[in-house]
């Protein structure tokens, strides 16, 4: 039933497309020649498992398999999406396009991680050209939701179907209208770059230096509103033409060394990987990248909670992949994983976060019974007057859960709820909440009786509980 | 008592200066020609005072007043540091220099602004040049911690208790070693932004899809590791080397149009203008101002709880001004702000943050007895076991609010506490909460009593409250 990805390259990037279609339900089929592989991709995938279901407020969908084959054919045969992330070298992504186009439906999407390539170059190469599109992606592929869609001269419902799978797994398709070298990001890194290699080269400052010049600032900015948007808030209330007219004539000045580029020697590589060595050499790249996700997910779910930038995006695919509870008793609110950033010094849930997991329980019994965003939006909503939370087993971060509710009483402007949270993977209580909830208005702050259609909903629900 | 600050120069970047120093307890005086420097300074405060109390988890030192002043010598009379920001022309700021010098103490340090110049540029034009250093600060002052600081010719006192001052006001001085046209940052920057002008003048790209390929991908990456440990991680096991073998080739390839600079006329400002308009031009300043504030402060806030880049900073500084909380019954926890990233669609504070709130005050109390993060990772702490909490007012974002903790029973392993948390403005009861511990080994994660000498000390705070 479900769709099939197949993966053609493996390695970081090829590992984290596999992973993240995985994780969102596809199939998931593996053609890579390295013997290294499987064990490169189940660790990637080992990373991905961990992080990913973290990051959502919400469950994944059941995750596919992915199987690995020995033969291009078999992995390409009946896919719906195919990623090719082969080495990038034009000779070796024109036998594979040849090989695997000889296999694989004429309906399928072929996207390509290539950074140094346009979709033109690869395009002349294959028998069917508007079957191939660029589609970039940023490491860690299973996190970050940009992916640079390029599509030279593909089939515009080639294009149409890559966006739509792309935004079905959780990424963001950015669409590049026009071929360029190194297309959009690229060019941004490749600046930066450069200029980071003068810099050191220079001796003006260490690898560390440059790393803390930047996530102590620019960063920061960059992270939630990118560039221009940033530099139109420091144009001030005159604006963007203002900040222009300011900075414009630094465009003449020596602020980069990039009319010229460092000569890449042995001497120029021994003194970066040295100053990195001294920078990060106490961590292992599988702690670093540890570290990186935690504080991806951390920062996403941040901005998830003000419905900005990534976080917005976020909150989008959430409800695309949200399943709607049943109407059983009890009433299965939702099934989710425990956030890194929700665990305190002593490693496990910060008992404050019960308190939101049972916020999270009673805002779905909400929604089951009409009290939804729009009905919030609309000016009515429960209050949580008084609630008492027993923990009674420890929960760690990327232990799965489950919250079960019933209703105790639904009457008037009351709701009484009772929760518990179990452990999925063997239904061991965590924690129980008794909670008390108002109607409110939330234009006079005041109780009030709920409107009509969601009073009779609770009444109905609390009528089934009590059975 | 207070420390004096001079802002000489207003603006967005002297405005943030002086809501930075005030909000951090100094006393603030500020000296600008322009008649609106008031009014402008004022509402960069008002952004500062709403945003920078809701990045910390502790309270900030007492406010200190903000003064402004006719005459430039009445402004720098006395202050211990003086920061210029006036206008990047080096006729303006000589003269500035002139008159400061001319009045102000030969032991305050002087640091400039200024991304123009380099240090030895300023001091040429001064009559003590060894006081005044390059601390060159990046919008939101008052939010983002990078400053670069560079020395030049300043003598080496002036350069320490400069990094002195600025770590004491929350921020990271990077010690910009050797001077260069831009300093360190603003050469990414300027990088940045001249290929970005190109990619907006060829017609590749929008202002708002170069904005998505920065905040949907690499930014977050630079957000949280910078450049070079990123890339150290995108070697994979092989580590840097294998990352600059594979990429340095890149090095010649046309990836960046860096090689050339576009021309700066009236279209291609009115290109950027109009996209920008577009783009951001349905929200005011003012409104993006806070967006950017409310998406940086809850992203530090988030780095904060990993203890990462600038988390870990925030960290350090709330350990040097958090107050010890005094030994009176009530004990009084803390006083602190609530922050944009415990609200809800609600608009006020969810109520799985009170049980945040009510966690961080019983770890104070829990700390006054010695049962402090040492104690903690030496394998030792309270469990929270039962909690109920009474909502009885909501509380909204910024709210300043403090609580109360009564220790009701506090013998071998038991501790029972009831927590009033209240609004600051006029001591109002906003929740209530009953909570019940038991001290466990971290190791056995079973209950054990706890060291004797903190088994003492509850003992000594129970018997006290039980009067």
């Amino acid at each position: 039933m479900n769709e099939v990805a197949a993966i053609v390259g493996g390695g970081v990037i090829g590992g984290g497309w596999a992973a993240r279609f995985a994780l969102m339900g596809w199939q998931v089929r593996v053609f890579d020649p390295d013997p290294e592989a499987e064990r490169k991709i189940s660790e990637v995938m080992a990373g991905a498992q961990r992080a990913l279901p973290m990051l959502y407020d919400t469950a994944l969908p059941a995750r596919g398999q992915i199987i690995f084959h020995d033969d291009l054919a078999d992995a390409v045969a009946g896919a719906t999406y195919i990623q090719e992330s082969v080495p990038e070298r034009l000779e070796v992504k024109s036998k594979v396009y040849q090989q695997l186009q000889a296999h694989c439906s004429p309906d399928a999407v072929i996207g390509s991680s290539t950074s140094g390539f346009k979709p033109s170059e690869l395009q002349e190469c294959a028998a069917r050209p508007g079957q191939i599109v660029v589609a970039h992606p940023f490491n860690p592929v299973y996190l970050l939701p940009l992916v640079e869609l390029v599509p030279g001269g593909a089939d515009a419902d080639t294009v149409a179907r890559a966006a739509d799978i792309l935004r079905e797994i959780g990424m963001y398709p950015l669409h590049v209208r026009a071929e360029i070298d190194a297309h959009i990001a690229d060019r941004f890194l490749e600046a930066v770059w450069r200029e980071a290699l003068w810099l050191v080269k220079d001796g003006i400052a260490t690898t560390e230096e440059i790393d803390n010049a930047i996530r102590y600032g620019f960063g920061l900015r960059w992270a939630q509103m990118g560039l221009f948007e940033t530099y139109r808030i420091a144009g001030g209330e005159a604006g963007m033409k203002h900040f222009m007219a300011q900075f414009g004539p630094a465009l003449k000045w020596p602020w980069t060394k990039l009319m010229d580029v460092p000569e890449f020697n042995d001497e120029l590589v021994d003194l970066i990987a040295d100053q990195s060595d001294a920078q990060s050499g106490h961590l292992s790249i599988r702690e670093l990248e540890r570290l990186r996700d935690d504080n991806l997910v951390a920062m996403m779910r941040a901005l998830r909670g003000q419905e900005a930038a990534a976080g917005q995006l976020l909150r989008a695919h959430e409800d695309q992949i949200r399943a709607e509870p049943e109407d059983g008793v009890p009433f299965v609110c939702f099934h989710r994983t425990v956030p890194v950033d929700w665990c305190d010094v002593n490693g496990h849930m910060n008992e404050g976060r019960y308190g939101q997991v049972f916020s999270d329980a009673s805002e779905a019994v909400m929604a089951h019974v009409g009290a939804d965003r729009a009905y919030i939006d609309a000016g009515n909503s429960y209050f949580t007057v008084e609630t008492s939370i027993k923990y009674l087993v420890e929960t760690l971060a990327a232990e799965e859960f489950y919250v079960e509710a019933r209703v105790l009483i639904g009457e008037g402007k009351k709701l009484k709820l009772y929760h518990e949270m179990k452990r999925s993977s063997d239904g061991t209580v965590l924690s129980t909440c008794d909670q008390f909830l108002l109607h409110v208005s939330l234009e006079t702050r005041k109780s009030c009786p709920p409107l009509p259609e969601v009073l009779q909903r609770v009444e109905v629900m609390a009528s089934k509980h009590a059975e």
